[in-house]
């Protein structure tokens, strides 16, 4: 699927505390910054679906681990996958694709670097059960 | 201190998972973005003293729990701030600064929203000691 990148990122062992790294401007997939949220989703619970229709997400997760699921309309692709510590990636999404996430551990984390700021407008809500898809 | 900021940041409860927001590019103490990275810090760790001479480190911690501590030495002030979920605040360190932070809780962990990418030769370390500070 070309609306999203896969960018796997730095984990630095320090007998204090680690540090991941997350993004630099220079990345591939940085298309300006707008905004950073957290956003923790409960074991089985999923969000979506949403598209974004001008906000470019970069996303990472640093406690548990959560599934995302991107389905593009145009293509009628899937696409899907489970970020980690142990699978530890950067999901960068581009604009017009819908997109859901699930929690899969305990306590699950992801950080959202977005290219624009926070704009209802800009994004559009399904329903659930609107996308088929087999979780 | 006039070289730091703490800013109250929203938490917004949502019954699949919060949400918790931690930069805006119009927000106060925001100088442009280079790279974001995570640190953790184990618990009764100290990792410190650094200065940066460039960089602006905008802090925020959405695990567990963080002591920071800044020192001005040309004003010879300190600062300090324990950062959580419980205390939710962004931390913004301008350069130019001595800072230390300790691990409080049991799992802890930083987002540094860095105003320039990664560059060695634009901080300064100094031993744990040479600052005399009551932890």
């Amino acid at each position: 699927m070309d609306k999203i990148i896969v960018t796997p990122l730095k984990q630095i062992h320090n007998p204090k505390g680690d540090v991941y790294h997350a993004m630099k401007k220079s990345d591939n997939g940085f298309e300006g910054f707008g905004e950073a949220y957290f956003s923790t989703i409960n074991k089985d619970e999923i969000k979506g679906w949403k598209k974004h229709t001008q906000m470019t997400l970069n996303l990472i997760v640093p406690v548990g681990e959560i599934e995302f699921v991107v389905f593009d309309d145009e293509s009628k692709e899937f696409f899907s996958i489970k970020l980690s510590q142990n699978n530890y990636n950067r999901l960068t999404v581009k604009p017009n694709v819908w997109m859901a996430f699930r929690g899969l551990g305990e306590y699950n984390i992801l950080l959202n670097l977005a290219s624009i700021e926070h704009e209802p407008s800009e994004s559009i809500n399904m329903e659930f059960e609107d996308i088929a898809y087999e979780w």
